[in-house]
């Protein structure tokens, strides 16, 4: 169980971190979910990687070892939640790559889950840090779209500069480590005319 | 892939169905929310089950084969998705007994993670088979909040009956084959005062 300190004077914000340039950026979103599950803000969680178990083992009832399994190709994202009412989904995705970004690192399935998740009106989005930028963006499922489209003639990959311009920029903080839902706040307003 | 008919003159209402009677409830709700995705009709998934994975083996980079995992416990409930805009969240029950359902099956972190839902907006329930008398119910999280708080004093349980009158009766059919959504229909119209 994390604690997480009440008293506000204890958050400080770091515009240019240094100490999470190293960290996994998955552990990073799990951490900032866990922070917003405490101040109930929205209630996200990291959806468990699917396996296929073949052989288990059991020493006594409390104790199954499992021996043998594969993993699974998912269905779907790997996070999902709700937010003011909204239904949650994205995806997270890192490149060292300093100038773009390769369309083939987004699969197939991935895809057509966060299109079918923006059909039946949820809020579909992928969060995208450029590490040697050390920076985070949200990119909508509709600015993914377009380039997606483009790649079908054209390149096959997004500018870091096109991120930038169509994507939301999330801020980097103490606590949340990254403020995404700031970012979707701005997404919810221009995809709900509110 | 699993094909679905498109002539409706396949469909055939089974009212009291005998051969679901065996199968795992599971199992038959993963089917039915296969044919809600088919439909486009709501987005649901059932999550992969969550397992600490100790040692992997590599024989080459396609084909990882895991010798050693536990399972561990879940944080939250076993499906959740998106249907008529609304966050859905869900765990799936059945029980041999024939008057009563025992509140110890239903488990802490699941109800904890089912109230959370409720509070941030989503719409929260059980789906309960009772196996003896071939019958689902939806069980409204409000409804289940009413039980534990009788249990605190009074029986750890509540009754098939009891069952019968607060929850919301789920027909069995053909496809889909047990039409929850209806039932949620019923739900969102009760809570959201529509």
């Amino acid at each position: 169980m994390i604690k997480y300190p009440t008293k506000k004077s204890t958050y400080q914000r770091q515009k240019t971190s240094v100490k999470n340039r190293g960290m996994n950026f998955e552990a990073l979103i799990d951490e900032t979910n866990t922070f917003y599950r405490f101040q109930k803000r929205a209630v996200i969680y990291k959806k468990p990687i699917p396996i296929q178990i073949v052989k288990v083992d059991y020493p006594d009832r409390q104790h199954a070892k499992i021996k043998e399994a594969y993993y699974k190709t998912p269905s779907t994202t790997d996070y999902n939640g709700i937010y003011k009412g909204y239904y949650i989904d994205f995806d997270v995705k890192e490149t060292k790559n300093k100038t773009a970004f390769p369309l083939k690192n987004i699969h197939t399935h991935q895809i057509e889950h966060l299109r079918a998740i923006d059909e039946a009106g949820g809020i579909a989005f992928l969060l995208i840090r450029f590490v040697v930028h050390n920076t985070v963006h949200l990119l909508p499922i509709d600015a993914l779209n377009n380039f997606l489209e483009r790649a079908k003639t054209g390149r096959q990959s997004f500018t870091y500069q096109e991120l930038v311009s169509t994507g939301l920029e999330v801020n980097e903080g103490y606590r949340p480590t990254f403020d995404y839902l700031s970012a979707v706040d701005t997404m919810i307003k221009t995809i709900k005319n509110l």
